[in-house]
């Protein structure tokens, strides 16, 4: 049943496509270049909402739910949208059986939509902030698509906001970027760099575009979250228009802002390894998985009751008793490995005898303990709290340790030929010279840093005027 | 701001749409048949969700996520699922810039690519009972829509299981009709009949469809809520197989259920009154609201400091303090009136004086009593659940005093044109008087009843043989 995963050394992309099948999170559907979540995978976006939804409506945002469909003249309102939008777009021509005189788009992102409904909503500067989240699934019509990653349908929140001011509005923008990185670092334990993107990479109608970017095993980026400044841009397109405290009619800011299941995609990539996915333990489905050991003419019924004694003392936590029978503990060391849960817990005669249990470790190798069993809830809480940690501590020293600096072009092309991993320097912003680099070597600016001082960026400030920028391959 | 609902007994329909729209519960789209559902709205289907999801995890099904596309070919593999559900199909035939090969349908229920996948992933008896959620949109295209009732496009919950016995898969789709039941009934304070639908009535597809039929204030009914047993008319279709025990090859049965953003229209119709809605406690987004009464010259930072420490006291429960000061507190009394919030807290000068709060009920009339402030939260938590029950118990009534019994096909007939509501017969269960019924009448078997003893149905049974149905107009 579990079959052995292709090394990662070997060949990443498939290492990532095995422990995707094998261990149940996703699977391929019918329809080419869409995806069935599977329970196991469900469970995890299940828990990134829940952390999510929780922060969005502690800073005052509210749910809503906006229609699939938008007519194809809406999309066509924003011109830099609709440019960036029309390759990907799914068509709907007919329903009820009818031709439709108009067709209709099925929502890549829902701006335009929202937008329409916001002039009907915003009259008075009593309206403002309008705070709106949306959690649905999305359509992007994808040549090359790899699951979680990039597929033709994928599920995740939209937040679309409108304020008084160009100031709240970057507030905001900036604000809902910090929790997306709170939630990357101390729930999915992935160091970020939060930065802006280029023009060149921008969302299509945004004028400034925020991102997170994370850094994979195969020291690739991942863009992890975007939050945009749209200025005025939708609230012009869409005549959205309130009357101010002197009664004088204006067109508000906005903001929007999204995550998706590509989470899961980063959660997988940046902390597995050849026995299969590592999960951080805020995240994980089950965080501790207890495994009877019971050898021929051992007291079964024993050990069984101990085991359940034991889970029953962890109920705060999310615990799991493999108690089947048709197969041995090897087997099931190897599955709950592939499945990343971080802490398994082993239950013998020899164990019972001490009074203790083996507690062994996911995120590092040969960690094999022994906790004695009445100071357990204690020491298992604490450990979940060691591996969170130091999960998030590991990634940032991988990032650390796979970021170069480059103080001449020559050197950045260079360095992004001659290995993967970031590279930073100091921009001029040329467009020109951001294509050229992206032809010679793949990579691309990930963001302009917002902050750069630190350990990961301990460079001189060179002669060269430009903006502090860094540059990867991402997927 | 809060405009006069156009009152329920002059036109029902109007007084429906007035309070979906005063109460910013949801919205027109510009797509003809679409909504918008409003964070108001949104928050009741979150909590419908929160309830509905934990009794499914509990009951030992997971949810996952099916694609939103269907390739055509799989609708069609099911003979009587196809035909019901062709008129309502939207097809995309464009994506990416190009013609699909394929037609795709946006989903109007999943069955078919459910069990394209569980053909997949179910091999062995050890894989059943395979328990399934999914929460989900889909579209129906339909003719006459009507917010919340019949939209295009709806968000629900879809479960789809497969077991390896019939019985297994009885017990299964009855199971889920209670636990409907058990939330229509504790939660949304309105009582339901369970029973099965008529052969015409059963959904496309199924070999018995259940079902939960509530009673409107117009005495109309809504079918709240259907769970089906499909037999092996998917597996045999979509060839799911398993080999049992002895290692023969079988096909499983199966299931599915749902419920939609349609239990909000419930909610609305079967409570409300010309004031707006009435809000059950255990499903309204606010349980509590505090309202400061500061008249001229009184000591409003004494009264909103109070307001708040109450707040404080009641945090346990949805409470929110409306301190606008922009409005007046008879303008918030109508205003939250009309959003149906089951207890309003008033506190002023006189009221401080008495260390006292007056209470208002929203569920009764003319309910003002006074509250000591230091027996508060007791009285509230206790008010919420007394108010709860007796929504349920009115409930109740109504559909008790609202359904009569007929005796005859001519007593059947007249009951149903003289005025709305059920009326129960026994019925030989033939089709051609089943249509002629309804073409007289407009009415239609809403279902057999699994259980007909009680209050509701006190009848005789009659010297006719024959099956105990219920007949009403129906949403």
């Amino acid at each position: 049943m579990v079959k052995k995963l292709t090394p990662m050394s070997e060949d990443f992309n498939q290492w990532y496509t095995d422990i995707i099948q094998e261990a149940q999170l996703a699977d391929y559907s019918p329809v080419k270049g869409t995806m069935v979540i599977r329970p196991y995978g469900y469970a995890l976006w299940e828990n990134i909402q829940s952390y999510l939804d929780k922060r969005f409506k502690d800073t005052g945002h509210q749910n809503a739910y906006f229609p699939l469909f938008i007519p194809k003249s809406f999309i066509e309102k924003e011109a830099e949208h609709v440019e960036g939008f029309s390759p990907e777009l799914a068509t709907v021509t007919h329903a009820g059986g009818k031709k439709l005189e108009e067709p209709l788009i099925v929502r890549p992102t829902s701006e335009t939509i929202v937008n329409h409904m916001f002039s009907k909503w915003i009259k008075s500067h009593r309206d403002l902030p309008m705070l709106i989240n949306q959690w649905a699934n999305v359509v992007r019509w994808e040549m090359r698509t790899r699951l979680f990653l990039r597929t033709s349908e994928f599920l995740w929140q939209e937040g679309h906001t409108a304020h008084q001011t160009k100031d709240e509005a970057t507030k905001e923008a900036l604000q809902m970027l910090d929790i997306y990185e709170e939630f990357t670092e101390k729930i999915a334990a992935v160091k970020v760099i939060k930065g802006t993107k280029s023009e060149i990479e921008k969302f299509a109608g945004a004028k400034v575009t925020y991102s997170i970017e994370a850094m994979m095993l195969d020291k690739k980026a991942l863009q992890a979250g975007t939050s945009h400044e749209l200025g005025q841009n939708f609230s012009k397109a869409f005549e959205i228009q309130y009357s101010d405290e002197n009664n004088n009619l204006a067109h508000p800011f906005q903001t929007s802002w999204g995550v998706s299941t590509r989470l899961i995609g980063m959660i997988i990539m940046a902390h597995g390894d050849d026995q299969g996915l590592k999960l951080p333990p805020a995240i994980a489905p089950t965080q501790v998985v207890i495994i009877p050991i019971i050898p021929k003419n051992a007291d079964s019924e024993k050990i069984l009751k101990l085991a359940n004694q034991i889970k029953e003392r962890l109920s705060d936590l999310r615990v799991h008793l493999d108690d089947r029978e048709e197969v041995s503990p090897g087997f099931k060391f190897n599955e709950w490995e592939l499945k990343g849960v971080p802490i398994r817990l082993e239950l013998g005669p020899k164990d019972i005898e001490n009074n203790s249990v083996v507690v062994a470790r996911r995120d590092i190798e040969n960690s094999k303990t022994s906790i004695p069993i009445n100071t357990l809830d204690t020491e298992i809480t604490s450990l979940l709290d060691t591996i969170q940690n130091e999960m998030l501590k590991v990634s940032e020293q991988f990032l650390t340790d796979n970021t170069s600096h480059a103080e001449s072009m020559d050197e950045l092309l260079k360095q992004l030929q001659d290995s993967d991993g970031f590279v930073s320097c100091y921009w001029s912003e040329s467009k020109e010279d951001e294509l050229h680099v992206k032809e010679q070597t793949k990579a691309t600016i990930r963001c302009y840093p917002l902050e750069h001082t630190g350990e990961m960026f301990s460079v001189n400030k060179p002669e060269i005027q430009g903006k502090f920028a860094i540059f990867s391959k991402s997927y």
